[in-house]
């Protein structure tokens, strides 16, 4: 922020961040701390000046290098998960984890606490931190002398945020929603407790399972000067490795105009780990540094010389003189005096050796200083548009299993998502009863901070302990407490939508009124009320009565509005839908010991048994809302088909469970669409949610695949959608969670619903994925997908509002009694809809005055003949209830202005695509969305 | 010392400790400390005040208690081996231990490191700290600034060091000398170091295997106010918990006048661990307090309520509203901050329930903080004047295997205190050519520090592992290499010696001459050239040349001097010596699992195995100088028995090894000598080398024994000699090292020689206790014990000094060539012989001009007609070379001024004994010693 008093801690510590604009390029900020009660006194504890000229405002802080040698940075990390083997409070107060010697103790507050004393104790240390869910636990524990002292460490760049979201995020599993949702909550607590030094430069996804190149995006959107990650598959490792393109440029957007998502990026050398024997950490094994030559084993020699080794090496792979080296691991740094100790010595006995013609230079570093060191070094980097998926660390071991583990947990996250979206937009139309923000009171911070912990790697990713995963959904389910709101019906979509509803009930006579008392079509059947409901936009409407025995009334809205959709395409296309099992790989194969688990999938046959060929039972239901055939394939698979009154697309509600197991075999459950689409190899799978990725099976778009799992190593993560298609026609099926899917034969689509397995896959987490059901059973899962056929050329006008009504659904809520006759019934929060292409991302209470808009341009570039423009939506003529008094442009994070980003710019191989050209704002209360575009705005607003 | 000034580190840091004596029981200290470069600022960093009136000058910086509550006493603490599983060195630096998951770091440089970090954090929190061979090694690597940090710490009394010897030593394998000496050793530095403010005022022996009487009596004698231990027998626990005996007064000596040998002795209550579900440690995994009611699983109300319940538990077995509670274990604290947090967090929910009532007071506390509350109490004490062995902790588990395992190191410690005496003695009368001191460069150092840590518990006791045995060893080894003087053999007793001298030679014909040219008589065996050599009082000679092949000489004395022995008694008591083994319990008994191991002997039968009724071979020589029976009893069991020319001894040397194991069973080796003595139950053993306590099969004095391992619970440690009598006769054996030994016959003595066991015995170690010899078979070990039959009335007179000449042995050593015509050949450096009764126990040079000299009464009262007197001894006329300007008597340990002890004053039950009245000095140049007593005096000399 340009100008920042932040009051911390009630007051009595005082930051004052004074940066003024001194060019186009950068600023010149300075920094005074002090104790509120010192103000009197002359007592001066910090003054920083940081130039931010060129982008390099934290280089001043950067140690310094040597040109003429190898400099190694020593980036000394900790990487704790947000809940994996333990909860995450688990892991924040640490001790009492009997299930894993290893990380017995794994207590954050016990690593923040070391690492703040041993900064401390010379300039030159460095540490990183990264998950914000941590820190702010911690810091909210810290007395003032403690957070004055973690200030003036930020300030002085000791201590570095990277990444700095709430957590390290899941790739595969997570939608982009969520994701922006997520950065910005962390990013917002570093800003507002530590201003701009607290500002991550790096992204730093080290740990998760492969990578999405719609998270690189989003990274280079938010300002990010690099990424730096560990897990990619091993041939495409050991590719990058021989040719040194470890390091790359990765142009993440085929519709954004470059640099805007471009982002370098780093393949780290060991994972996270350090180089081997050089794991000083409590739990490690490796020697320390004995330099007391009238101790035993004095091995000062020894461990230099195997550093020099160590670090020769990892610079064969790597182009420039500079390379990293990460130093810590999975929940490290508990005793943090460990590691510095004898990280001290190292530096000092190999430093030492430069003195006898060593070239070798040793430093203690962090990720964003680093790629500084790399840009200036004027090279030219390779070029990478495709993604990191699938992701296998050995010719058996694809970790694409849990693309759909836990997938009950996946539709609780992505409904919670839903949830908050609405939570937040009605505080802001809410006005002023709203709470001020995220960290004081407001009634979504409880679901925001919950949805911020589920977006991490082993959490909706569903590659936790069983009593992890449940830790999420209580988190979710507190969530989901604190938004309910006086409301029964709300759309939280910015246009119109027509929606099914149907409810349990234990009568048969039921009648519907709307907020009219008008009569609302509807059907009573077995145990279901059905009916339709068509909601408006930001509606918030209690309008469908129905009288039910226990006096609870039930409000939707009648649809007293023309319908714009047309009646359903014919289906010209052969679909046959199909469910099938794989049998999981119990590792007793002859290729490899490697089972099917939470993270891996294998299945022990290529090809899937079919559950049984035709369905059992046929029930058909034909009513004037809806058509419905319930298909029984097996005691434990069913699935209904709906076609609704009105929409095109065909539902198809799948029920699998309780996975039988009892003949000794894993299951893992798919649906198949076999087709006479002529897909060939091809297929399209959505990156988080937003654009689309070619996928061809038994191929990589950047090295020579040897494919070793001809299943497994063709699947995919789907987050909203996938598709098939011909010169004539797409199948596109959207889905309401997080998948796996894949096409394994020409013309047909498979995705994996369900799965449950009896052995634990060997990464860590310890137990076979077997969720308990209702009654000790196995877990029962339902869901939905959307199926729709179009023409290749108009599919996405038909799958796009389709999916975004999947991510943001109407909320619905019962309430006892009937309404008053204060009762507001009816109640649109924006004046008009949004134009098709333009979905309202973020809409949520800022500050007092302020909120946080994020409109985004849904469409990819020449996605859609119709929508695929440059759309301009009008900021002043948006709300209904509110005025807009002013408008400042942010980055994608909502932790700098736009105007201040300066990223570092790189040289890259050219490209012979042509580039998407943008259009420009045509006033400054009218904001332009290119295709694919996402515009982040502080608003000031009054309340009308 | 009453006035030091300290130059630390190199003169940069002042450390002042100014004493005023103000009154006959106590004084007045100011200490100011700042760095030398800031002398000229008027920066005082410290000013602290004491008071030492009534001894209790620590009391000052003792917590505050509740007189109205049950005060809980937290004391935080590392017990930290100087050496056990790991080297020494091992320990200190930490990590590499792949054997020991549990102590996978173990490293004592992190808890130091730690420790002082976390002291710092709160001047509420305290540490003890109890290893100074650790704490000098971690205190030589701080820097200034650390180092004033910690002396500020210690003066506030925030860490406090506890017993202060350069180990914690082991009391059942341990001789007095050795002892005092590693006592000395780190109390010097500490007081070198710290001044007044680093004098530990608390022995503390949590861990040891059973407490000695004599070590009882030499932390009385140093001046320590308690003694505090974890160990004792479980029937004795019991019984003292019942009556609440827990706490008492030790009377450890039967000669020296009370109080001057009284120890305030307290057992702890858990061993030396906190209590169950308190331990929070990284190496634990008991629940830390969480305390933030937003996070899960808040647990305060639970652990405040689980605490309270141990409090009160405890309090029931203790006499007064004080309990103390260790708050750590073995190698804890290396990441401080968990302890203290938790503890932090602890005392204030405990303490705030006080508001509701609550009667329980926590506080961090000290183990001499602690005993000054129970002072304060003016209680009456039971009184204990037996000791604590044998140790058993469960039915069928006596910890008196350790008494005997690794007999070759526990004959090698022995040996090298000798050497080692020879060496502080040779330095004195070397002048000023001898170094300044222990922590200077002085060539005593190596072979002090060696025995210092030789010392430990885990030490000479021989259960430490194999590697770890290896290492004492060749600490030991580099010792002696440090002592090699330019001379050939030397007396260190006070007295003249007669000395049989066996060499190996590998010729036939040797001449053997002494300093003058006079033939020695010598006798040439088969591979051995025996002589005898007579070595008068300090002597230094090298006298008998040895014309070897190799151009070696060797050199004696010749027997120039008339000699004062009378030759042998008449054996006129029947004794029969036989060799036996024990089958050792391979824990597959019905009673119990328990093995025997290195710890624990555990025969699988009460009855031995004779190894062979008669010698199978015998070999009989006859010579001038000595009558020899060679006795072959088995492949691997032989002996040797001598009667020298002029000594009425009878020197026994066994051979044991390798001990068989084929069989599958291991084998522990006794020596039984079966005598017509009468008597009866009764045997004697004597503590540390010193005092004699009598012993009663199956019986102890304290508590009515139900005995249940009926030759392993009458074991007991000797470390100089046992003896049975009736009253006609007594048979002393006198040993070459400590053993165990029993009677479990009437008339019947034992001695276990050497043990090979193939189990281990669940103690910690880890290993069996197997120790390899030469050619990967076992180990093949030697020894002597020396046997006198005599009246009772007159055996002390002829035991003592046979056992102070084992202890004290010439040192022999070899040099090339001939000697050249200025070779000093002979030198004595004392006046004249020391009265019979005096043992000069210490001479080792203390600073440049003082000597540290130890004088020691030999006798026990009412042992000798002739020597259980006063004796005086005039020190001025003491030694040839030096003169004494001055003499000032110290404390025991030489840390304070004998004038300036002020111990607590305890109330105990009266005795009916008769107490020891004790004569005073002559003259200030006169020292009078009575029975038992040693006086330890610092002496101003002048070299003549």
């Amino acid at each position: 922020m340009q100008e920042a008093v932040s009051d911390l801690d009630g007051g009595s510590l005082i930051l004052l961040s004074k940066c003024l604009q001194s060019s186009n390029r950068g600023k010149h900020c300075t920094f005074w701390l002090w104790p509120s009660s010192d103000l009197n006194q002359e007592v001066k504890l910090l003054l920083l000046y940081l130039s931010t000229d060129n982008g390099l405002q934290s280089l001043q802080s950067c140690p310094a290098t040597n040109p003429s040698m190898l400099n190694v940075h020593l980036v000394p990390h900790t990487h704790d998960d947000v809940g994996w083997l333990k909860t995450v409070d688990q892991y924040y107060y640490g001790g009492e984890d009997l299930l894993m010697s290893d990380l017995k103790h794994a207590g954050v507050q016990y690593i923040l606490d070391s690492v703040i004393d041993q900064l401390q104790k010379d300039p030159a240390r460095r540490f990183i931190y990264v998950e914000t869910a941590f820190f702010y636990r911690w810091w909210r524990q810290q007395s003032q002398s403690t957070q004055r002292i973690v200030a003036q460490l930020v300030n002085e760049g000791r201590l570095e945020f990277i990444n700095g979201g709430w957590c390290m995020s899941d790739e595969a599993t997570t939608h982009y929603s969520a994701v922006i949702d997520q950065m910005t909550l962390g990013l917002r607590f570093l800003n507002d407790t530590f201003g701009e030094c607290g500002r991550p430069r790096v992204a730093w996804h080290i740990d998760p399972f492969g990578h999405a190149r719609e998270h690189a995006s989003i990274f280079a959107q938010m300002g990010y000067d690099g990424f730096f990650f560990g897990r990619l598959d091993y041939q495409d490792k050991a590719r990058r490795m021989k040719t040194k393109e470890m390091e790359m440029l990765w142009r993440a957007s085929e519709s954004l105009t470059p640099p805007l998502a471009d982002l370098f990026t780093g393949v780290l050398p060991n994972g996270y780990n350090p180089p081997e024997g050089f794991c000083w950490d409590q739990s490690c094994d490796d020697a320390p540094i004995r330099d007391d030559p009238d101790l035993e084993d004095y091995n000062v020699d020894e461990i230099v010389q195997k550093f020099l080794n160590a670090s020769y090496r990892q610079a064969a792979f790597y182009k420039t003189n500079h390379i990293i080296m990460t130093m810590g691991s999975d929940f490290q740094y508990e005793n943090a005096n460990l590691w510095y100790k004898n990280m001290d010595k190292l530096i000092k006995y190999v430093n030492a050796l430069q003195a006898k013609e060593s070239k070798v230079n040793v430093l203690y570093s962090t990720p964003s200083c680093y790629p500084q060191e790399l840009n200036l070094a004027n090279l030219t980097w390779p070029l990478k548009t495709d993604d990191f998926f699938p992701y296998a660390d050995d010719a058996h071991d694809f970790w694409t299993g849990y693309f759909t583990s836990r997938p009950a947990l996946k539709l609780y996250e992505r409904l919670s998502n839903s949830r908050l979206q609405t939570c937040n937009q009605l505080e802001v139309l809410g006005g002023p009863k709203s709470k001020s923000g995220p960290f004081g009171e407001g009634d979504s911070d409880t679901m925001s901070k919950a949805m911020g912990v589920a977006q991490h790697h082993d959490a909706v990713s569903g590659t936790e302990k069983q009593h992890v995963a449940y830790d999420y959904a209580r988190r979710l389910a507190t969530g989901w407490a604190h938004c309910e709101f006086s409301m029964n019906v709300y759309n939280p979509l910015g246009r119109t939508v027509s929606w099914p509803v149907r409810l349990p009930v234990n009568g048969s006579v039921y009648s519907v009124t709307d907020a009219n008392g008008r009569a609302v079509d509807s059907q009573v059947g077995n145990v279901f009320i059905s009916l339709k409901c068509t909601c408006y936009i930001y509606d918030m409407k209690s309008s469908c009565l129905l009288p039910l025995l226990s006096v609870r009334w039930f409000h939707c809205l009648s649809p007293h509005r023309n319908e714009s959709f047309q009646k359903n395409e014919v289906m010209c296309v052969f679909v046959l839908f199909g469910n099938y099992r794989y049998n999981a790989s119990a590792g007793n194969n002859k290729e490899s010991r490697q089972t099917s688990g939470a993270y891996i999938f294998r299945p022990n046959s290529s090809d899937p048994f079919v559950i049984n060929k035709t369905a059992e039972t046929q029930i058909v239901t034909v009513s004037s809302t809806v058509q419905e055939v319930t298909q029984w394939f097996s005691p434990w698979v069913s699935q209904v088909v709906r076609l609704y009154e009105g929409h095109r697309e065909l539902e198809m509600e799948w029920t699998v469970g309780p996975v039988p197991v009892a003949d000794g075999l894993g299951k893992e459950v798919i649906t198949r669409l076999d087709t006479d689409i002529k897909s060939s190899d091809y297929f399209y799978t959505d990156s988080n949610g937003r654009e689309v990725l070619e996928r061809r099976k038994d191929y990589r778009p950047t090295w020579e695949l040897k494919q070793t799992e001809p299943v497994a190593g063709n699947y995919y993560p789907i987050n909203s959608r996938a598709y098939i298609k011909d010169d004539k026609h797409q199948l596109t099926v959207v889905t309401d969670r997080s998948q796996g899917a894949s096409s394994i034969y020409n013309g047909s689509l498979e995705i994996m619903l369900h799965r449950r397995l009896l052995y634990d896959d060997f990464r860590g987490v310890g137990e076979p994925l077997s969720e308990p059901g209702e009654f000790s059973d196995g877990l029962v899962a339902r869901g939905r997908l959307l199926l729709t056929l179009s023409p290749p050329d108009t599919a996405a006008d038909v799958h796009k509002p389709l999916a975004q009504g999947m991510v943001l659904q109407p909320l619905l809520s019962f309430q006892d009694g009937t309404p008053s006759a204060n009762t507001k019934l009816e109640f649109s929060g924006l004046q008009t809809s949004l134009p098709p292409a333009v979905h309202l991302l973020t809409l949520s209470q800022w500050d007092k005055d302020t909120v946080l808009i994020r409109l985004e341009h849904q469409y990819q570039a020449k996605e859609s003949k119709t929508h695929s423009q440059p759309v301009t939506v009008n900021l002043q003529k948006l709300f209904s209830t509110l005025e807009v008094l002013g408008a400042s442009e942010m980055s994608l994070g909502a932790n700098q202005w736009k105007e201040d980003m300066n990223r570092l710019q790189w040289n890259t191989e050219k490209t012979s695509k042509p580039l998407p050209l943008s259009a420009k704002d045509p006033s400054p209360w009218e904001v332009t969305l290119n295709p694919m575009e996402i515009r982040t705005l502080l608003l000031r607003v009054r309340q009308l």
